[in-house]
């Protein structure tokens, strides 16, 4: 067997990277937030990268698959999957805790499997660059090559309160287009998500109705997280349906989506009442959304999002892109596997432009809202070893606050008696 | 670029197969089967291997296909669907047939884009199978990777006439069983499939009862290719209930099939009434089928299958493999795709064994029933250019009389009267 094809190591580096102070529906982004960089280096001594979320109980999970990897060959990710249920069985902390607040953000319910796939993801996402490397050909390639040139992104709004970052707080309409027009000035993006469900509905209609004021005909769309009733949902798609591209996760479970979507014309997207393959034939049967906003973290990597792509190709549901807090490495590989999707038709959510620090460099560029898919080898990034030594010291100085994410105990710091809003 | 990766040139090679004269409910086979080899040179000289339907609007797709080919990258599988439907729009002869007879055998209704997908399989599997070579790496590692290191088949029983071959006459239970002593010396398959719709269903229960007898606790399957109806379809049912590992395509459509699916507990197979995409919602919305046959030629080649796959999985709806009139290198590549497929519980159909030429050397191996997957460069068969120079020549010599498939003609030149019968 070609050495060349063996993975000889894997290397974890948890780390904590600033996060601007955004609001959401669980409270606010911890100063730092917790990532995982996966580099699986072969025989040859090719490393490929991958990334994930890297709160405490993905880390440990990552770490019986990263011994279990020695020896296989970076071709094989479909055995991946068994492999990580195979280490997984040994960890009890990875057993279902599906309590209380997402660590890793706003992606339904929690359960082992689900976090089996994002450390997956990682794994698959470096054997992928890291044959690439060795091959010389881009990720793309290895996924059957790109139908596009370019995969177009949208800019994500936040409700934020000041911090160290330079964008100033945004906590009415007015600070919300103020954010809007520089992510138009310094990206071009063209669509705009503002993430909602942190103020009462009213005052996000509103910021939503002084998007459509300042950019007439741009693509908008509205995501509360699950925080409206099914009334809720049903009165403020009365009052923006003619702007919205689409409302994301009004309400919380296929059967209030459903409702919401047997009783408007505004299309609904998720990236909450359908985030696992299993959660795919009671949610289309019902009608219960129109567009699923795949990320290969949720789904187990970049082949598992080709399948599900292919799954809403058949059922008629569009698609788009979720993101989470992540850095480059998660960036070029959201690129890589866009650029191979036909009908995807919806600008690719990314939270990437909130991130001041990364692990790659040079950092990618977006232009007119648009990354341009790399044809160099692998995922096209390269790994910027200093900053991943200082973002790791960080993670090793940290008491353990911000190991893993909280955005419920990061507002208490400030409210201590906050709880979740619904309307 | 590297040239290496770039399409040069395309052989379209059409080919006529000696087939035995095996019945099915179109009619009997002709001596003469087309086949279309595909060769995808790339300007490294490497040559990648690809097999389809060879009836003359395939190969007019075929020829349409491969002109547009030189100088794409043979990485670029996804593109290969656009290419086509833009060079299909220019040949009037591939608009929609949906009369009569299919050509091809018996796929379900015949469209413009099956027949596309059809021809595209080829060209994506020649194209796999030249990056393979190219790049050192067997197809499934281009899909994935294998999940298992051994491809289970079933047998392919056929009532049957006397002809050239050695098989002599099958055309009650007891030559059925003959044809099943063969099979299983020969080939060590476990499981035995019956093409049905040939006799009166009393004749063909009592075929596989009498395999029953023969080989207790082995899988058996019988397929009438939809010649029943509902009432006839759930009485072979009742009949059979005990013995069979399923029942594929007893009746035509999706209704029909439902229906008995409702009235049975036999699990229904099919690569009839789901043989695209597009059938599949209402197909599994009704519970019509437990099983689909996946045939990477229908789907639009092995990335689709793979797709295929997901969707099955998804829906909780079982898979395996159709085979129609192939040759070795469809073998090779239904093997590599089989290889990457998880769940995949069914062994799979192959026509292969009924075939005493070929266009590959060696000729595959069947061990205990199972072909070991190649993890030599690309689909792991050589190029016979004798045999395939000889086949081609046959192709030539030809009046018309075999360049297109047709049962019923071919059943007609013996009974002049014959038509197809349901019961």
């Amino acid at each position: 067997m070609d050495t060349k094809l063996i993975v000889d190591e894997v290397r974890l580096t948890p780390i904590l990277i600033s996060d601007p102070p955004l609001l959401n529906t669980q409270g606010v982004h911890q100063p730092y937030t917790p990532r995982l960089v996966v580099e699986v280096v072969t025989g040859g001594g090719v490393s490929g990268l991958g990334e994930t979320y890297g709160d405490g109980v993905y880390l440990d999970t990552a770490r019986r698959l990263a011994e279990a990897l020695p020896g296989c060959l970076i071709t094989d990710v479909n055995a991946l999957f068994g492999l990580a249920a195979q280490a997984a069985d040994t960890v009890d902390t990875v057993g279902a805790d599906d309590s209380g607040v997402d660590a890793s953000g706003l992606r339904g319910v929690r359960t082992a499997d689900k976090l089996r796939l994002s450390v997956v993801s990682a794994f698959e996402t470096a054997c992928l660059d890291a044959l690439g490397r060795t091959l010389g050909l881009p990720v793309h390639a290895l996924l059957g090559g790109k139908v596009r040139d370019e995969v177009e992104y949208s800019a994500y709004l936040f409700h934020k309160w000041a911090g160290t970052d330079d964008w100033g707080a945004a906590l009415d309409p007015a600070g919300i287009v103020a954010q809007a027009r520089r992510f138009d000035r310094e990206y071009g993006f063209r669509s705009f998500k503002l993430k909602g469900g942190v103020f009462e509905p009213e005052r996000e209609i509103a910021a939503i109705r002084a998007l459509a004021d300042a950019f007439p005909g741009r693509p908008l769309r509205l995501d509360p997280n699950g925080a409206w009733s099914v009334e809720t949902s049903l009165a403020v798609a009365r009052e923006l349906g003619d702007v919205l591209e689409y409302l994301e996760d009004p309400a919380s479970g296929t059967a209030a989506m459903a409702e919401i979507a047997a009783r408007t014309d505004v299309p609904l997207a998720t990236n909450m009442c359908v985030t696992t393959f299993e959660e795919i034939p009671e949610a289309f049967a019902a009608g219960a959304v129109r567009i699923v906003l795949c990320d290969h973290h949720y789904w187990g990597g970049l082949h598992r999002t080709r399948e599900l792509a292919a799954l809403c190709r058949t059922y008629g549901v569009g698609l788009s892109m979720h993101s989470n807090t992540h850095l480059g490495i998660s960036l070029a590989a959201m690129t890589q596997v866009a650029a191979t999707l036909p009908g995807l038709r919806h600008a690719c959510d990314t939270h990437y432009p909130w991130q001041t620090e990364d692990v790659v460099t040079p950092r990618p560029v977006f232009r007119a809202g648009r990354l341009a898919v790399s044809d160099a080898p692998g995922l096209g990034v390269e790994l910027d070893r200093g900053a991943l030594a200082a973002l790791h010291r960080r993670w090793l100085d940290d008491d353990g606050t911000f190991r893993n994410r909280d955005d419920t105990a990061a507002i208490r710091t400030t409210h201590p008696t906050w709880t979740p809003r619904h309307w």
